[in-house]
């Protein structure tokens, strides 16, 4: 009632991005009113031309502007392991360690009986057609260390298991850099179990 | 480099709001492509028609759809009084009181030398131009209590000390529901020296 109409558009629209409450909703409405034109009207665009252009690789499910996508056709790649996530931003984050030269599925989400969804809302029949030529000798299971994605991992290892297929899993331990004293007793017990030799 | 161009151009694009960084930028663009095509689409559409139809009202600077503005246009509100304001938000903030049913005057800005914003950045002159019939029987100074706010009050102050209009600025003391004990000394000292009779 205290704004004109588009702003009041403009608030309410804004407002539906995930971590804006009204406070911020206002405060991006009125960036954007005195950005400089182009940078309000490039937003608007790159949000029309991302939504028009990405899409998910048919093969993997990671988001691409081509099909199959850049990982997907890299004859660099490792063709013989794939490593299961649960969204196209996972592959970023393993992208950036330079670790992993492999293949990707993307589930597109864990099993989750509480949000109702279960392994037939996920894409594992994709990633079950990619195990069929026997060309895969390792699928490492990298989805979340957390309940969902433990349960999806322990799903899948199941499922895996008639397959010709080595099924690894994440190592589990003390994040790199912190402190002993304030690891969680899980954590710590994961990592006590998981200890290795030294050489 | 990991993501698809048009991906990371949107990453870019949202990365600019304030208080958005790379982190945040990357969670809303996936929430972007992930959302209903409505919602996005309408996203860019808010954008785009808030820029074209919002404009400052040419009167009271406030931000508006018509020129002037509502709540110069309104005859149910006092036509003697301003009340001048920082910014178009403000005025929000002082309608959402119930308490003032005078006109707004916004100078978009305040006076501060560290950003290099003088009184000739601000939009005096159109005050000063509101003033000139004499219909105009008190000024309120509401700018912001902070360095900023005050230097402008204070400049406004002696600029309209000739005019014969009176000229007020908001009460400082302690915020409703606040606890004497954290109230820092400036603000304690001002609800000292500004004390009232109690009727």
């Amino acid at each position: 009632m205290f704004y004109p109409d588009s702003l009041n558009k403009l608030i309410t629209a804004l407002g539906k991005l995930p971590g804006v409450g009204p406070k911020t909703a206002q405060r991006l409405a009125f960036y954007l009113l005195n950005a400089p034109a182009e940078e309000a009207e490039s937003l608007a665009a790159a949000i029309l031309e991302a939504r028009r252009k990405i899409h998910y690789c048919s093969v993997c499910g990671n988001l691409t502007d081509r099909d199959p996508c850049h990982l997907c056709t890299d004859p660099e790649r490792d063709q013989t392991i794939i490593c299961v996530v649960e969204e196209a931003r996972d592959i970023v984050a393993l992208e950036k360690t330079r670790q992993y030269r492999g293949l990707y599925h993307v589930l597109q989400g864990a099993i989750s009986p509480v949000d109702g969804i279960g392994p037939e809302q996920l894409k594992i029949k994709g990633l079950l057609r990619r195990l069929h030529d026997g060309k895969i000798k390792e699928v490492v299971l990298a989805t979340n260390a957390d309940v969902e994605g433990e349960a999806t991992a322990l799903y899948l290892a199941k499922l895996l298991k008639p397959l010709a297929v080595k099924v690894t899993r994440l190592a589990y331990g003390l994040p790199v850099g912190s402190d002993l004293e304030y690891a969680d007793e899980v954590t710590l017990a994961r990592a006590f179990s998981g200890r290795r030799e030294m050489e």
